[in-house]
């Protein structure tokens, strides 16, 4: 298909297509002459991903391209292009305390969890919970071990349902998952607090659902 | 203190608090004199609140606004204002087919949540699975309802763990453990899926912790 085509299929205007490819972002097309290439279905693909992870997932474009280029590396390991996409979904700011990583590494060694000594995460785990002591509300150690349960279910979930396809389609999957399975959960744990509060302060303007 | 001791004890430099001022979001201190004011504790705590709300949380200033403006609100019932601060930590595009709004609806009618009819997280969350439906990676439904459980989890665990002290407290607490709770929820889903792909895949460089 021409760009026009291209730029139909994904509701993507041509002048960011044209963008997008300039920037590596989007592999070339076939070239047809000198000034016009023809694209194909793994082009609509690639823009309707990198679409998602802007809009949706909220990454910028520097991000995606790191999210991109972990999923285009063929020679890694699955398990190493997990980590690769997980950092690639890192905020800019990085820093904990010693208490707090501390902390961090005493938990999953309770629950034995096989996560890298060096794994990003770790840190911003540590990180948010900084966060919270700054303000004056320290997780209570058992909501965060609440979270903990209902993050192993989730994580387990996941990886439990990644496609067994081919490599590419794996990857892609799992940094799709990652990257927009956050706000669903987000948005699920917040009507879950609604429907937790109605119950406990028996909300008289909140109706059951029908 | 004057202004100078708040900002020591904040990390917050003066020019950021006489800003944070001049827009209303902080309260003005007692006025000593025609240029000079004295603050006090509820200074420190809300300007923390402020901080962690931006830098952990994300937020932009008008949010805050909006988040404190419902922190402050007195009159309001408390379930209420659970669903203010919901509102306003709520991102600005906000669109969902009709057709993942009725899979939101069913979903949480089957679940017999109490959710507001017209709450917003019913259109995020539909609006962050067509987000999902787009990239060409629907969400299976055995994958959605291991999150709803999660999230039930979770939700059930912020609301039980609320203080139980004055309204201003429980106010800030829903607040702050919701904003501040996400990024911790996050990276230990994160922490899972990487345990979870550990054993999946059993890959030799991750070592258990010690």
């Amino acid at each position: 298909m021409w760009i026009a085509e291209l730029s139909r299929q994904t509701d993507v205007p041509v002048a960011t297509i044209k963008y997008y490819l300039r920037e590596g972002l989007l592999p070339a097309g076939e070239a047809v002459g000198a000034t016009r290439a023809r694209y194909d279905e793994s082009h609509v693909r690639r823009l309707r991903l990198i679409r998602a992870l802007v809009e949706a997932g909220g990454l910028t474009l520097a991000r995606v391209r790191d999210v991109l280029s972990a999923v285009d590396e063929e020679s890694r390991e699955l398990h190493d292009v997990l980590g690769a996409a997980h950092g690639a979904l890192r905020p800019d700011k990085l820093e904990a305390t010693d208490e707090s990583l501390a902390r961090v590494n005493e938990l999953l060694a309770d629950h034995g969890w096989r996560v890298d000594e060096d794994s990003l995460d770790r840190v911003l785990l540590a990180s948010a919970l900084d966060a919270l002591d700054r303000v004056g509300h320290p997780l209570d150690p058992l909501l965060l071990d609440s979270y903990l349960m209902a993050a192993e279910q989730v994580g387990d979930a996941d990886v439990a349902h990644l496609p067994t396809g081919t490599r590419a389609e794996t990857v892609e999957a799992t940094v799709v998952i990652t990257a927009l399975g956050a706000p669903v959960l987000l948005a699920l744990r917040r009507l879950a607090q609604q429907n937790a509060s109605a119950h406990r302060y028996n909300a008289v303007r909140t109706r059951p659902c029908l």
